[in-house]
C-alpha cells in the first residue's frame, strides 16, 4: 500500500498522500485552495483539475491516469466528451491509487477571500507578506556537508522554486538546535522580501500578524491568523500621551519644550504596544515570537513619535514631516517584544496634516479601484477630505479646529461614558430626546460629544431656534432658550438636576458658531476640491473617523457640513483606519496600492484668494448661504411655513 | 572677489573656492585624488587635466580657460602644442579666477593606497564600504514640502549620483533636530549597499571602522580611520571563554553541556568586544556611534560563538556548521555598543575546520591574484593547510592535536611570560642555548612554547641526539640525556635551579613522539594537496597563525614540518588573519573576493587509503623517511659524517 507522490502543477508542490486520498484534498494539504463550494460532494463542479499527459515527468513523478480512481458517473455528466479525452477530473472525485501529475487550471484556483466585520463588512483577498512552507530536510552527511542554512534555503527553492532566498540573523541562532531535534522536519516563515524569518518545529499551519490603529486617543490592536484571515483577538487601550497633551499640538509642544520629550513619548506607546501585544498573544494562546509583522496607522504626529522621530517640524511652518514614504523597520529596532526580526510596516504619510491612518482609510475604501466619485472626509481636529476614483484622487485638509472633539464647546467632551452622543427635538413638544453613552440606562448626562453637537445644531435649526445665519431666534418661544449672565442666548439641552453635573447643560451662542467655523472649513475642503474635479456632486460620501460611527447623516446635511448628497450614499464607516491597516496585514498588495496612492494624490492646499475666502463666509451659513440642499431642504423651516 | 564654482567631470562634484586657488587644490578638497607625487611643485608633472570644451555647460557652470591663469613655463615645456590645443593643464600650475569645468583624465587618477605595517608590509588600496559625503540642503518651504529624508536622498542623487538610496531607521531620529541645527550642512555616510547609516552636522572628514582578530586564545581589535587606511588604536586582550575551555573542542562541550552555555561563551565575548571598543574610541577621542563597520575574523567555532550560533555540530560527525556563507549582521543584533546601524561583516567559513580566519589569511595574502605556487599552512590545533594560485585553490586540515600550542607536551605551555619560544643547541659545546618570552632579561624559564618546541626537535636531531625516527640516541654522551623513573630518555633543556618551576625542564621521548605525530599530518596534508595539483614543491611557503613570528624556517625544515623548499621562499606572517580582516574593512572588493575563495576553494577529505596512511608514517621520520629534503639535508649528521 504506502503513500503516492501527487506533484501539482503549475505550483510544482508534490505531498505524499497515502493510498485513496481524493485529490481535492491532495491539493488542500498543500495549501492549494481549489473551488470547492459544495466541500467536495461532487454537487457545485467547481474542481476541475487536468491530469497531465501520460508519462509526463515531473520530480521523478511519472504522470498516468491508471493510478487514479475511475470517472464516476458525477464526472460523466459533467464533462464533455472532448474534456474527458483531455483528461479533465473532479478533484472531489478522484482517488489516488498511484503516483501522478495533475494540473489545476487557473479558473479552479480561489483565492481567498473573507469578510472583515468592524466598521462595515469588506471582502478581503488574503495574499499576507508573511508565508509558513513545510519542509524536510535530509540530514547532513560526511557525503552532503552544506551547512544548515544552505540546507534549508536549497529545500524551500526545490520544494517551493523560492529562490534568491536570505535568512534574518536571528533565525540563525535556533537554526542547528531546532533542526535536528525537530528531526529536520519543520516549517519556515519566509516573507515577501524573499527574507526567511523563523523557523518552527514539525507542520505550522498559522502565522500571525497584528494591526495597530495608533489613535491620537486610543490604540486598537488586532491580532489576525495571517493564513485565514480571522481576527483572533482585539485589545484596545487610552493612548499613554494624552497625560503630555490632549491633542497633536500640545503633544508637539512638549516635545519641543522638553529634553528628551520625544523619547518619553515614544517610550510610552511601545510600553502600551507591548502590554497590548501580551494580552493579545495570551488570549490567543501563542508566543510572542510567533508574531512576524505590525502594520501600524497613525496621523503623521503619532507615526513620528511611535519612530522616535521629534514632530516639532509638524507643527510649525512649512509643516514638513522627517519622512514620508512607507517604511518597514524591524521590531528589535523599535523595542517591541514580538520576533525580533519581525517587519514593522508603516503605510506612507502624505503631509504634516494627511497622514499614514488617512492612507489606511483608503486602503478600506478603495476609491482609487472604483468608478463612483468619492468624497471621503476623516473628521478629527483637522479634517482630512479626498476626492477621487479611479482616475484620480485629490486631497486637503481642513482646520476644523477642535470643536467636533468637544474642545471650545461649553459642555464638550470626548465620546466617553455619559456623553451626550445624539439627540433630537420631539417633532411635536420640541423637548429634546438625549442619547447618552453607557450601557447604564439611568445614567445621566455630563457633556456632549461632537456627534451630539452636530445633531444639537442641526435640530435647533430645523426647529427654528436658529435661523440660516446660526444666531438664536429671540421670536421663540421656549424656557430652554435663556440668556446667559452677559445677555447671550443658549439653549438648555438638559436641567441641572437631570445632569451628573449639577448644572444646566447647554448649547451656547458661541458654540453654534464654534461648530459653523469648523463645518465650513470642512464645507470648503470639499467644495475646492469638486470644483477641481468640476463636478457638482460625489458619488459617494464616507465618513470617517472618531465619531463617523454616531454622526446622524441627515443631521450633518441639515447643518451643511458637506455638500448634498442622497442620504443612500452617504455612509459612516467608523474606523476605517483600523480596518486599512488589517487590509495591509492580510495582503501584501495594499501596500503596493498605498506607495501608489502616495505617489499619484494630488494635495491640494487652500488657496488665500478672494474668492476662497467668500467661499468660506457663504459656507457658515446652515446649511449654506447659496448652495442647493434638495435632500434636506423640506426640513428647513422656512421651507415648511 | 567672492568664490568660484569649479565643476570636476566625469565625478560631476562641485565646488566653491576663492579665487586664486589651484584646481589641484579644489580637487582635494572634494576629495578627488590626482596622481602629484611632488606635492603640487610642478616637478612630478602627474596631474593632467583637461579644460571642457569652451561653453561646456555643467549644473549651470559655464567652462572657460580665461577664467583659468595663463600657461606657465612648467607646462608649455610639459604638454605638446596638440595637448596644449586640447586645453590640457597641469592641475597643480593652474590657478581659478573665475567659474570653470575640468575634467580629471583616468590616468590621473589615484587609487589610494597606504602601506600596512603588521605581520608583514601590505599595499593596500582604500576602498571601504562606508563613506562620507558632504551635502549641502536647501530648506524646506511652503514651495517646497519635501520631507526631510527625500531631502537628503535628491541631493545625494544631485551631488554624487548616488541613485536607489534608503536609509537605516536609526538614522532618521536624528535627522529633523540635527538638519536644523546644522543649518543644513552635513555629512552623510553611505555604505556600499545603498543605505545611508549617519549623519553628522557640517563637514566630517573621517569614518570608521574596527578589525577583529577573533582567536580562540586571543581578541586584537584594530580602530581604522575608513578614508586613509591608517591605524588610529590597537587594543588586545585574552578571550574571555578561556575559562570554559582553553580549546575549541572543550568550549563545544561547554556548550552541549550546559542549558544556555552558548549564551554565555557569546556575552562573554560580546562583553569583552565591547570593552575593547570603548578603549579604542577613548584612545581615538571618537565616539562609539561613529564607528560604521566591523569585520571579525574567526575560526569556525569562534565565528558561531560570537553569533550565539550553538557550535556543538562542528564539533562532532558530519562536522557541518550552521551557516557558512558571507554575512552583514546590524550592530544592534549582536548588542554591540558602536552605532546601531552598523554592519558587522564576517568573512565566509569553508567547514567546520576551515574558518573565516582561514579565509582572512588568504585575503591577506592573495595567492588566487599570483602566478607562484603559495603553500599556506595557518598551524594551531588543526593546521589549515592552503595550496594554489591565481588558477586553483586547495584546502585541507590537518588535525595536527595540541601540540604545537604546548598542550600533550610534559613542559609545554601557551606563549606567554617566561616561555621558551625559540632554542639552539650550541654547535661546539652541545649546550642548550634558550630565548625567553618577556621583557626581564633575568627572567627564568617556566614551559616551552610551539615554536620552541620544534627548535628542541630539530636542534637534537641535529645534534645527533635524536635519529631519523625520532628515537632518542643512547649512545651520545651528555649530562643532559637523562632516564625518568620508567627508564625512558629526555633531554634536559634546563636545569632545575635554572627555572622558575625548580624542576628540570626537558623533552621527553613522548613529546618528540607528539611533535611528529603533528608535524606528519601538516605533511601529509601539504603533500596531498601538492600531489592533487601534481608539483613537487611550491614557489612560496607561508606560515601563519599563533607561533608564526617565533618559529624558525630552518628547523622546520629539518623537523619536516612541511615539502623542502628554499630557505628565502619561507615567510612567517604572523597574524595574517588579522591583516586580512582589516583589508577587508579597507577594501571593500575584498569581499568579494572573500565570497569568490569560498566558492572556488577545493576542500580535499583525506582520504582512508592505504596510500594515505602509508605516506603518514614515511612522514613520521625527521624530517622524512624517503622524500628528499635538499635544503637542509648538510644539517644532518648522517651527512656530517
Amino acid at each position: 500500500m504506502g503513500d503516492y507522490r501527487v506533484v501539482f502543477l503549475p505550483d510544482n508542490k508534490e505531498i505524499k498522500v497515502p493510498e485513496g486520498t481524493t485529490l481535492l484534498k491532495s491539493a488542500q494539504s498543500l495549501h492549494i485552495e481549489i473551488h470547492s463550494i459544495c466541500g467536495g460532494k461532487g454537487t457545485c463542479r467547481k474542481c476541475h483539475v487536468q491530469v497531465a499527459s501520460e508519462g509526463f515527468l515531473k520530480k521523478g513523478v511519472r504522470s498516468s491516469s491508471d493510478n487514479l480512481s475511475p470517472l464516476t458517473s458525477i464526472e460523466k455528466e459533467h464533462f464533455s466528451e472532448e474534456e474527458i479525452k483531455e483528461s479533465y477530473r473532479l478533484a472531489c472525485q478522484v482517488k489516488v491509487h498511484g503516483d501522478v501529475v495533475i494540473h489545476i487550471p487557473e479558473s479552479s484556483r480561489l483565492h481567498q477571500h473573507i469578510i472583515l466585520e468592524s466598521g462595515r463588512k469588506r471582502d478581503i483577498k488574503i495574499n499576507p507578506s508573511i508565508n509558513n512552507y513545510y519542509i524536510e530536510l535530509t540530514a547532513p552527511s560526511l557525503q552532503d556537508q552544506r551547512d544548515d542554512l544552505r540546507r534549508l534555503t536549497d529545500k524551500l527553492q526545490e520544494a517551493y522554486q523560492l529562490g534568491g532566498l536570505t535568512a534574518d540573523y536571528q533565525l540563525l541562532k535556533d537554526l542547528p538546535v531546532l533542526s535536528r531535534n525537530a528531526d529536520w522536519k519543520m516549517t519556515a516563515v519566509v516573507c515577501a522580501d524573499k527574507q526567511i524569518r523563523g523557523i518552527h518545529p514539525g507542520e505550522k499551519r498559522h502565522s500571525y500578524g497584528v494591526a495597530v490603529d495608533l489613535g491620537t486617543t486610543t490604540i486598537v490592536a488586532y491580532l489576525c491568523e495571517l493564513d485565514s484571515g480571522d481576527i483572533l483577538s482585539v485589545k484596545s487601550s487610552l493612548n499613554p500621551q494624552i497625560k503630555y497633551g490632549e491633542d497633536v499640538i500640545s503633544r508637539i509642544n512638549y516635545c519641543s519644550q522638553n529634553n528628551e520629550g520625544t523619547l518619553h513619548l515614544h517610550e510610552s506607546v511601545i510600553k502600551v504596544l507591548n502590554e497590548l501585544l501580551e494580552e493579545l498573544c495570551a488570549e490567543a494562546g501563542i508566543k510572542l515570537k510567533e508574531i512576524y509583522e505590525m502594520v501600524l496607522a497613525g496621523n503623521t504626529v503619532m507615526h513620528h513619535l511611535f519612530l522616535n522621530i521629534n514632530p516639532n517640524y509638524i507643527g510649525r511652518s512649512p509643516f514638513v514631516p522627517t519622512v514620508k514614504k512607507s517604511l518597514n523597520i524591524r521590531a528589535l529596532d523599535l523595542g517591541l517584544q514580538i520576533n525580533p526580526g519581525a517587519n514593522i510596516y508603516l503605510p506612507p504619510v502624505l503631509s504634516g496634516y494627511i497622514g499614514a491612518d488617512v492612507i489606511a482609510v483608503l486602503l478600506a475604501e478603495e476609491p482609487y479601484l472604483k468608478e463612483e466619485m468619492h468624497l471621503i472626509i476623516d473628521m478629527g481636529t483637522n479634517a482630512e477630505v479626498v476626492l477621487g476614483n479611479k482616475d484620480q484622487l485629490l486631497t486637503t485638509s481642513s482646520p476644523t479646529g477642535p470643536a467636533f472633539e468637544g474642545a471650545n464647546i461649553k459642555y464638550g467632551m470626548r465620546a466617553a461614558k455619559g456623553v451626550i452622543n445624539k439627540l433630537r427635538l420631539n417633532p411635536q413638544t420640541l423637548e429634546p430626546e438625549l442619547t447618552i453613552m453607557g450601557s447604564d440606562e439611568n445614567i445621566l448626562p455630563q457633556g456632549i460629544a461632537g456627534s451630539g453637537i452636530i445633531d444639537a445644531v442641526a435640530e435647533l435649526r430645523k426647529a427654528g431656534f436658529i435661523d440660516q445665519s446660526g444666531r438664536f431666534n429671540k421670536k421663540k418661544e421656549s424656557d430652554r432658550l435663556v440668556k446667559d449672565s452677559n445677555g447671550h442666548f443658549q439653549y438648555v439641552l438638559a436641567w441641572a438636576e437631570e445632569t451628573l453635573i449639577d448644572k444646566d447643560i447647554v448649547i451656547h451662542q458661541q458654540d453654534i458658531r464654534a461648530v459653523q467655523l469648523a463645518k465650513a472649513a470642512v464645507y470648503v475642503g470639499a467644495q475646492m476640491l469638486m470644483k477641481e474635479l468640476g463636478i457638482d456632486r460625489a458619488d459617494k460620501i464616507i465618513l470617517a473617523g472618531a465619531f463617523g460611527n454616531f454622526i446622524d447623516r441627515e443631521n450633518a446635511l441639515v447643518l451643511g457640513l458637506f455638500p448634498d448628497c442622497p442620504l443612500e450614499d452617504i455612509s459612516s464607516v467608523g474606523n476605517a483606519s483600523g480596518d486599512g491597516a488589517k487590509l495591509a496585514l492580510l495582503n501584501r498588495e495594499k501596500k503596493q496600492e498605498a506607495d501608489s496612492i502616495s505617489a499619484n494624490i494630488k494635495h491640494l492646499e487652500k488657496s488665500t484668494e478672494t474668492t476662497f475666502k467668500d467661499n468660506f463666509l457663504r459656507a457658515l451659513a446652515i446649511p449654506h448661504a447659496d448652495e442647493p440642499f434638495p435632500t434636506i431642504e423640506h426640513l428647513l423651516p422656512e421651507n415648511n411655513k
